[in-house]
């Protein structure tokens, strides 16, 4: 007998931040479902959680997956490596365990397959348990529309790259695309400035904090000081061709 | 006087076609608006207005906006400006107008803002009327999604370009880029394949057609023979960093 089991796992992409920008099949998978598990980090309440606040059915099992580690140590580091493969080794036996009887949804902020990290769960369910997915309104959606200008037009090239590249690549890439999207800012923001300013586009460049959240902002690059929150993207609008 | 009017034009975005990935708030408006425009082919029924289908209030207006051209003339001729910027043009008035009063809700695939015929309009609109617009899921994650795979990892780059773009300059972007998304096949696909071939990357190329609608399809791309319908999508997903 090697048939699945009948329970699945469902990863809901949530969009953005502010829930009504969730898809209608997420809520819906969220209303009915009995057991919900969601990333966060050790000792905060978790984005994706805060998301869907006042969505979940009552008497609901919650899962809290905890990130062993985050940025604490470098992910070049092998222990990096190790510490985050057995948390979702372990999180993996734990959802194929549950979807054996039952429906579990995993929260996930944006869409699932850019950057998520249901991604390493999805890869280890593989074989084991029936797993679905729900796209979501990307964060970068959110933010650019949050601009209130367009990222694209006719046939502009759209690159999206995290701050985490070294700042060669990020300035080259910077200087070879028409718009674009970087990630994963927190602490590479002084190297993005540089690479942003060698590639010749600093002052074009917009900063979007926390985008479609109750703490959305919307700044010029050149017009921030300090250190951004985690959930902040940089964007270069597109100018191509238009009617 | 220099008050904007009462009513606004909202732009939908509905998501890459299933129904059910349209965003709670896009669904909302949907069901409350009075007056609905959507661009479509002449002749069609268009794309967008049927993703709607049996979600609109009863005794709505329609206004289908029937694009003059669309491949008869190369957009390389000044010809194809000149009518498009008319139509354009036209459009916005007419919206405008109807939002002097009235809340119209313009429907648009995917995300509004990442390639959307929407953006010619929002900026004729610019200071003559309120414009909202709404995100949608893309139609290139629901292609993704589609695939069962990621599209990036780590510290994967995206590039999203158009396969209207030189032979030379989608090899290139091609043999730069870690994961890939091509849109505006159609005609152009022996070019595209060409490119892929160039830069080494035909054999991982995937081929989504019509991306979460009931006829989808998803294929290797080298088993594919023959012409591909509008809504295609080419992707090389990434195979960054993970643990
Ligand atoms: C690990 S990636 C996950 C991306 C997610 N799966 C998506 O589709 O948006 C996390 C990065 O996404 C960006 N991000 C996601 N949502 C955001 C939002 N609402 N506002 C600003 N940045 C956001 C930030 O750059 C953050 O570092
Ligand atoms: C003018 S662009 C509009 C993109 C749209 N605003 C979005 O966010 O997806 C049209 C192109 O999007 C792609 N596309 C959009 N939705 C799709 C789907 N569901 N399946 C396949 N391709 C799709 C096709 O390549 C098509 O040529």
């Amino acid at each position: 007998m090697t048939a699945l089991p009948t329970g699945k796992v469902i990863c809901a992409g949530l969009g953005p931040g502010d829930p009504e920008l969730m898809s209608v099949k997420s809520w819906r998978a969220l209303q009915s479902a009995r057991h919900v598990a969601y990333f966060r980090k050790a000792g905060r309440a978790g984005q994706a959680r805060a998301i869907v606040d006042g969505l979940l059915a009552e008497g609901v099992t919650e899962y809290p997956m905890e990130y062993p580690v985050t940025t604490e140590i470098h992910f070049s580091d092998p222990e990096y490596n190790r510490q985050l493969a057995a948390f979702y080794d372990q999180w993996a036996d734990t959802l194929t365990e549950i979807a054996r009887q039952d429906t579990v949804v995993v929260l996930c902020e944006g869409d699932p397959f850019l950057y998520g990290s249901f991604m390493h769960l999805h890869t280890r369910l593989a074989g084991r348990a029936t797993v679905e997915i729900i796209p979501g309104i990307t964060g970068m959606s959110g933010c650019w529309t949050a601009t209130g200008q367009p990222i694209t037009w006719g046939d502009d090239v759209l690159t999206v790259a995290m701050a985490t590249l070294s700042e060669a690549e990020l300035t080259k890439r910077i200087a070879e695309t028409d718009a674009l999207v970087v990630m994963k800012i927190g602490r590479n923001l002084p190297k993005l400035r540089r690479a942003l300013a060698a590639a010749g586009r600093a002052d074009d460049a917009w900063l979007v904090e926390r985008g479609t959240m109750p703490a959305q902002t919307v700044q010029k690059l050149c017009d921030v000081t300090g250190e951004v929150p985690y959930f902040s993207i940089v964007l270069l609008h597109g100018t191509g061709r238009r009617p």
